[in-house]
């Protein structure tokens, strides 16, 4: 097995930071140690197969992406991102864990949707993933699967209270889910909208030809997200079920969360970086020569980018600091507009719903570090430490620490990332970053401080500087355990 | 130097746990390893001077107790630990740093102040200590001299929103000490109750010859320190300056708290062991054979105990889960019920107010482990990580990383420690545990899991088993630096 | 036109009370006077043609019933109380203005669900009526015919978010329905319970074997309630449309309805004399031996009895106080333990919900002004007053003015009144009151002080002492105004 | 005696409106008649002294101002308005009664204060007045003389936390004054602003030269007024007693109030003109030809005008809707710019505090209803039945109902008011209105709908048109009895 000591860094954790050296052997962190201890590490970079240095940068824990839809068929089209593309993208990235998300649909069992999804990344992927499963259709059947599902390594459920006749629960559905997470511990995790209100919205919208992707945002008022959310919290405080909202955008959605917890409830919140830096009326109602009023469209995702007059943003960033929301992750769902965001010219409910982010995630809030939003720890926390713990993979993944798996990644804070197409329209190179397989990119333009430097792998480097050293199938299927944060 | 290796055990931080061994170099930690690691540990057993077996037990970083007061004038008399039996109590319990407070009263110097807290505390302890400042008198002079505290490693302040005539400041003072506190980054520390409103109370209650301890807590009413808690966060949040609020004991007040915190105030408060076992009725109210219903004299401390039936207790183990409060201290400021708490005969605002409890806090808040309040994780963060963060001790205490203080405890979970005084009225030996300079035990007959075996200061093991094997003075002055809170 | 002359006795309005004498002429009050006056009053009472000496005792407007359910279809039965005997039995009570709803099935047409409750009512009634119209079935034909539904005179109409598959309305149909009350000006009310998620939760206590009444109260949590009526108040924001919650139980629930008042918008709360008096454990949970544990069955109602123990009675007195709640109605139901409520034996949902109140709500709120809850001056305002304002009847009814209605009771503080079956079960009369069709009483041997002596509709003696002078067909259909609170 | 009927009019109440005559006799109402009636009304106008035709016009009770200032020492000046010239001012714009601020200070005798100020005022005033009494100093003495205030028709006293070293309560004062409160049934009136807090900030600015008007508004921050409010609550709530917070201004406060008063306190609140209408951004901070950046003093009050932007103007509407507030009140205390405001050049702190409203009050709150903020029958609740209520005045004024006092005002909507000084600097008339004594207006040149057309006081005509009709000492004293809102 091959040994790496990455030295002279500065190793940061969810509660402090301090110069250490990390050592790995083959798969694993075996110390993490004082740099030229004459105890141990002066002979050490000698006996060691590869020494890293890391003089003047962060050697950080593997991102962990807990929300991203690799291949997710949605609105008659298919995510564009395959795992192998997916996954690739999100090592560039320094996110060495992606926990995706099985699909359960009305009418199909459990098993056949968790076993179609092992299908789709078995052998792809270029980091580790886990999933989560969606339960699109709640009955006996259904019910009697979930209790099986943590034996499977999957310890989370995903519920919709939005998109009726597609992935929606109706509450009778979602109270016995729940009984079922209390029961089993399962997290539940809610994706928190009023959908048999919100789709009536949205059709009067179109009626009335506002049929824009603006009027996407419109249709999904910041009301029926906060109503969502307090129902979902009283759902579980009805039945004890620890429940986690997903890809909350709006500031009041956010009071019920900080109310639940503040009374003792084990409810958790991410949020996702387009919450944190775009808005309804810069992104969705953008215009461009190419595609007009479409061009919106490329930030169609749900919950909707907010006003940012109304100050969700601040909300957010907010949140992220209080801890009342807990984590950040994509909620990766990417389309192309060729062919695929499209289908939505003329009507904005046929537009698919998602953003690519899972390449980003890390530089961009560590630009909340650079512009005073969060702390350093705080960084690593929410975007690494914490998933860990939140999803049942503490002690393996999130922390620098002797016997977790050596997922690292060597963080130069002054480097510098530009996000876009690395090619423009004229086939020009631009010297910007983006390896997910999208005709565009959300966050195009984007310039950040900060630079994934090198990205190991259950010990492999699998990027160093821009470049791509892994292969397909390096990652493994990863068997969850409950959460930490409910015992 | 001498080199340990703590070997076997599980090291436990406030974001997770591990198997690890924990190799120390004279002073400081050099590493945390895999056990058994092919590469390192097979041999470091055999090279290192001595062993220590963890097997089975805990690895914690040493206790850190930010709120006590040894040998504190207080009402005509003076706490009765000093420095040295202070700190060697508190070394038994598994605490390796306090944090102790030096007073300027009404009147003095604040240099003079601080010199002759220097004076009582150098050469005497067993662990580190480190110094706040009690302002008892804002002033001209008193604001210069706070501006240069953080040269000489005093990074907090304490007022007292109470006791008018001895620490008192008016909200005049509290202002302008709070904008000293926010030009700086020092932390204000507030002890947070109406003092002249009590005051009334108080005077009254004696006047209707109510002067047992009990009315002591009737006097000092919730309603109190909520005002003042609250009154504290808006003085705060008109200055900009970062809060901490001290002994914490109000269901009422944490609410207050929370809404500040999650407002993105930088707002802290710390409870006690006292606030979270121990009750008006039970304790301030009780009687005994001895002392009649003196008794509860043994119990008065400001804030008081507070009202089981009202429930405050649940509040605050709620408020520790939730991290609407972050710490444990213990406000040890121990009191003999001879000539000391009897001067209260009669009238009980002339009883000294205090409670010992150095020595026990590690012990009383693992209870919480065992009860199911607090995770084993949150047990270390609350008691150690985060005093060390929010006091400026960060890297070198409340984490076990290399290049921090050898501070460690290993802890026995299977252990049994039975609180109170060693020998009976009879003088026949009890088997219980206290080593605090008191002539009794606010936690007499208290009998809790877990136990304390070794601790390491500073890489010098000073306890083992109930032996202590330090000395007067193996404890240091820690220059402290600005929280990692407030940024 | 017959005059009639109320003297000697103290008018009580919503916001004050004096001495005055009150001069009808045929159906309206012409004058409030001076009792004594040289001007006007000296002769008059010789020159009209009645008298009635109201000396030591209050005159207040007629009482306004705002939720009745005369002959309603529920469960395979029918509501108990003919429009006859149940306005008679109003008027027995004080009460001379009923406001019933009239029913939309689903599948039915408005129209025709309007025009069955005229020909029921018409002919029958003891004092006025109007109607609130239960929506069944939101659809594009309701929501027409909604828009007609002022020119008839009803200007509220009501929604249930429990009862899936009898009234229930989904948040799609709430959301359109809510539209046309805010395109319209009129009232919302809304029946809030989660009804979906309460359906399961009975599901499972029968499945379980927890037949008995008191599970009723179990199945129908709080949590419920309280969810139910913050989605109710969102979906009211995001449309604008005002909203009139009936029968609030929960103190959580009026929580909600604060929280919304307080931010603006235009959102009302009923509660009923059973929410303020009778319990879960006492009521619902009561043995007999003639019914063993079925003896709850009396009260079964939805929303339900509380928990006394929780304390949500106080907070419903308290909430009148405040305004957080500004009306109490009855929700009249009643249902006959024979043959009706015995429906439901061995499963508590069979039990048709409700209790029958009509008669007893002046003299049950009466005695909050007894007991120091409420002042004289909020009792007629919650009991009239209020409800003619919130339902478009003012200046007709609810305050004792020129022009009104003469709807007008005399009222003795000094009095007494039992209620109860007037005849006990060996046939011998008990001196209780009990003029509802049912063969018991919710109320039995509740005695409270104050006496109903007369009561005047429209200006016609209809009760005097406990005998009945009016006859059937004396009580008009009322056309009711939009609500003034609503502008 | 006079008879005087009031024909044609809609009279208008707290709780609504009607068509009705009013009829007169002498000092009182002995009549409220429908117009017209065959009884009564037909041969009316033929017999009574005088008939005034109130066609198209609102009848409404007279104003009640509880809050104003004649003749009030403040800050090395007085007041300019007296007894005379501001009840005839007030007696313009429909206020018929006042309740003025006798005052004792530190020092002095309570007795002695009260004595003052009816010296001041006998004999002098156009409309009948009342008194509260300012304690400024309480010690024993006062809190005994205090308990006989209620025989002298005094229900009612004024603390400020404010005004260190004039009027300023510390909270052991306050607390003791509560406590009086509590056990007599007096209101406790509070002037909520951290006194000590605002003026280190007040001193700080002018050592930086900050010293016009606007930095007034800046030293008075509303975190000072909110802390204030919550500390009055929260002692409040220790002792029980009633309390009522003057002129609020910042939402903050009303946060609290509502706070309060959801949990049932009895807690109340008024603002005042000023509050509703200018701004920190406008007025304190208005620039002029004449006066410069001191043109703001016209605008110096306490609490201060608040920033515009931080919309507190709409957030007091709105609480004056929900009844978070109950009540508008002047704070009428005027101060010429000659001689008086001009104090303060250079200095803001020695602008003396005050704004003259007392003649535009109701004016001003009718704007409100023709904006749609408020209903007509909030107006008369606002400006006249509640303040009455309120302060012990219920069944005299605040109502039209038989046995009242027949303070009376034709309103007439459709008639237009313009403010300002009659006669501009050249010595034109202007066609404003103003008769205060003051040699500017806080209003110049607003222009509202409504106006006052004949004004009654005790059945005398004082106000007809323009024209002022009564004289110098109509208006007498009234013993006040405790509050309808407490018991
Ligand atoms: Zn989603
Ligand atoms: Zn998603
Ligand atoms: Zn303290
Ligand atoms: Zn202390
Ligand atoms: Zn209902
Ligand atoms: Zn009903
Ligand atoms: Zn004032
Ligand atoms: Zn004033």
């Amino acid at each position: 097995m091959t040994t790496t000591l990455i030295s002279g860094g500065t190793v940061v954790g969810a509660t402090g930071r301090g110069a250490a050296d990390v050592l790995v052997d083959g798969e694993r962190i075996v110390a993490v140690l004082e740099p030229g201890s004459e105890l141990l590490g002066a002979e050490l970079a000698r006996s060691v197969d590869r020494v890293i240095d890391a003089s003047g940068k962060y050697v950080i824990p593997g991102g962990i992406d807990a929300h991203t839809h690799m291949q997710l068929p949605f609105g008659g089209t298919e995510a564009s991102d395959t795992f192998e593309t997916g996954t690739r993208a999100a090592a560039h990235g320094g996110t060495t864990t992606i926990i995706d998300f099985a699909v359960q649909r009305y009418g199909e069992r459990v098993e056949d949707g968790l076993a179609a999804w092992h299908e789709k990344a078995a052998g792809e992927c270029a980091v580790d993933y886990g999933f989560h499963q969606i339960i699109g259709g709640v009955d006996e059947a259904s019910l009697q699967a979930m209790r099986k599902l943590p034996d499977e390594g999957i310890t989370s459920f995903k519920l919709f209270m939005a998109y009726p006749g597609v992935f929606y629960s109706d509450d009778a559905q979602v109270l016995r889910a729940m009984q079922v997470s209390r029961e089993t511990g399962m997290l539940t995790m809610m994706h928190a909208e009023n959908g048999p209100a919100i789709d009536v919205l949205a059709e009067q919208l179109v009626e009335q030809r506002k049929t824009d992707p603006y009027f996407h945002g419109i249709a999904r008022a910041w009301e029926m997200e906060e109503e969502a959310t307090h129902r979902a919290i009283m759902l579980a405080k009805l039945t004890g079920a620890p429940l986690y909202v997903v890809h909350v955008s709006a500031k009041q959605a956010v009071e019920q969360l900080a109310w639940a917890r503040d009374h003792g409830q084990h409810v958790f919140g991410e949020t996702c970086p387009q919450y944190l830096y775009l808005s309804l009326e810069e992104q969705l109602g953008a215009s461009s020569e190419q595609w007009g009023a479409f061009e919106g469209a490329k930030w169609v995702c749900s919950t909707p980018l907010r006003s940012r007059e109304e100050r969700h943003q601040d909300a957010m960033w907010q949140a992220l600091r209080t801890n009342d929301l807990q984590m950040v992750s994509t909620d990766h769902c990417p389309f192309c507009m060729k062919d695929q965001k499209e289908l939505g010219l003329g009507d904005f409910r046929k537009i698919p719903n998602g953003i690519g982010s899972v390449e980003h995630r890390m530089d961009l809030m560590y630009q909340g570090v650079v512009t005073g939003e969060l702390t350093l720890e705080r960084w690593v926390e929410l975007t690494s430490t914490t998933p860990a713990r939140m999803f049942g993979l503490a002690g393996r993944k999130g922390a620098i620490q002797p016997g977790a798996d050596a997922d690292l990644v060597v963080y130069d804070p002054n480097g510098r990332t530009t996000i876009g197409m690395p090619v423009d329209a004229q086939g020009n190179p631009t010297g910007r970053t983006h390896h997910m397989n999208m005709d565009h990119s959300a966050w195009e333009g984007f310039e950040v401080d900060g630079h994934v430097d090198v990205v190991l792998s259950r010990g492999k480097v699998v990027v160093e500087g821009d470049e791509y050293l892994g292969r397909k199938g390096d990652g493994r299927y990863l068997k969850r355990g409950l959460s930490s944060y409910v015992s």
